[in-house]
């Protein structure tokens, strides 16, 4: 790995939708392509119930221990919608109406719309910075280094996508992909001894159900595109040396 | 919530693939809907990526903490396969030949092929029991509370659905769904209200994108199924009451 310092981030997905497997997440991947794009790395991902006590500590464990910490879900106006809340007891501060979101609410809702469980949505922590929801109604916003986004995946990547710019990371992640319909276990002696050589590139081998038969990704990561060049060439030699001819993306 | 003492998992992804958004997950939403079906209370999971101290530092934690954990990646014969070995450090025994994966190696390769990475797939952690795989080679296996099933969907699918039977949960949870077009901030006040009278239902509201327009998705858990029955009804009654006409599943 590079002698350059990580940013490092975690995904946490809150909402009993995902953990009853009656949701598909979709938000995960989105957010960790993003995150690669702008030099973050995503080191852990969690899913986790829409329980008070248990939002309140995990956050609190994973705010310390990443650079940033992404929380999905549970900002909507219903009473399953704590997430808002358990931010604030997090950090220790009120959980307060927020006066841009409140005007934003003001202008948007006709006289008597604006009830009590919209006004829900208004409220953040305090000190917590909007987050634009181009889509809906309910704001995300960022507190400390905590981003706190809505759980609907076209909501949460119009969030995630106009807060992107203002991440810190370091050098982008880059990627290289060679194809084969080799088996694992005929690449692997050869695939393992060039990973030995490249510690600045991280070689994974991921088999693929391709037109029914077994075909396998070796996908190579690292930030240094010279290098990164020079093992997927290596990689394919390896494959063409085992006989068969590779895909390279 | 009902007074019997839940059975709880916990799940556990290995992948770098996963950290990087190059892959889906699909895993989670089929193990948690299989672990619903059979009554065990899916409480959380987790992406880790393929790093030894961290598979087995998480291993450990999250083995003690539920009644079962599941992992998924990382069994096949390359050199980022290492959630085995890793499992078998967690558990502090050898990581040894099974004798089973090895006949059963035997049978099907060919002489000459066998290498060393594939023998590596008939490693287990000693003590363990094989989990079978119907679709490639490598086998899962159970080492006390912990299964350890394939990464790619389709095997972890065959392995998950061959040891469903001897999980020990309890009632199997049932749900109801309620759709209306109403507005969440519309919903939220007597949805709020039925939850407070209903303790051992859960009660979920979850916008959703129905052609180009927000619906709303009403979600009812729980293990007794009159008293679903009843909140539905109670839910289904509130939205009438509030001008539109629910859809019931």
């Amino acid at each position: 790995m590079s002698a350059e310092k990580d940013v490092t981030a975690c995904i946490l997905i809150i909402g009993n939708e995902i953990l009853s497997g009656r949701t598909q997440d979709l938000n995960l991947a989105y957010i960790a392509k993003g995150l690669g794009e702008v030099g973050v790395t995503l080191k852990e991902a969690r899913v986790i119930p829409d329980i008070e006590a248990t939002i309140i500590a995990v956050v609190n464990e994973l705010r310390a221990k990443y650079d940033y910490l992404f929380t999905t879900g549970g900002i909507g106006p219903t009473h399953d919608d704590i997430t808002s809340e358990c931010i604030a007891k997090a950090f220790g501060v009120p959980w307060t109406v927020h006066p841009d979101a409140h005007k934003h609410f003001l202008n948007f809702y006709a006289p008597g719309e604006l009830n009590e469980a919209r006004m829900r949505m208004a409220h953040t922590p305090e000190g917590a910075t909007l987050v634009y929801n181009p889509v809906s109604r309910a704001p995300g916003f960022r507190m400390g280094n905590v981003y706190t986004f809505a759980g609907i995946p076209r909501v949460m990547q119009g969030m995630f996508d106009g807060i992107r710019g203002e991440l810190k990371g370091g050098k982008p992640m880059q990627s290289r992909t060679v194809g084969t319909s080799l088996a694992e276990g005929v690449l692997a002696k050869g695939l393992g001894e060039i990973q030995s050589r490249y510690d600045d590139v991280e070689i994974g081998s991921y088999p693929i159900m391709r037109r029914g038969t077994f075909g396998v990704n070796l996908v190579l990561r690292g930030r240094d595109e010279a290098r990164l060049a020079v093992a997927a060439k290596e990689v394919a030699a390896m494959v063409r040396a085992l006989g068969d001819t590779p895909v390279e993306e």
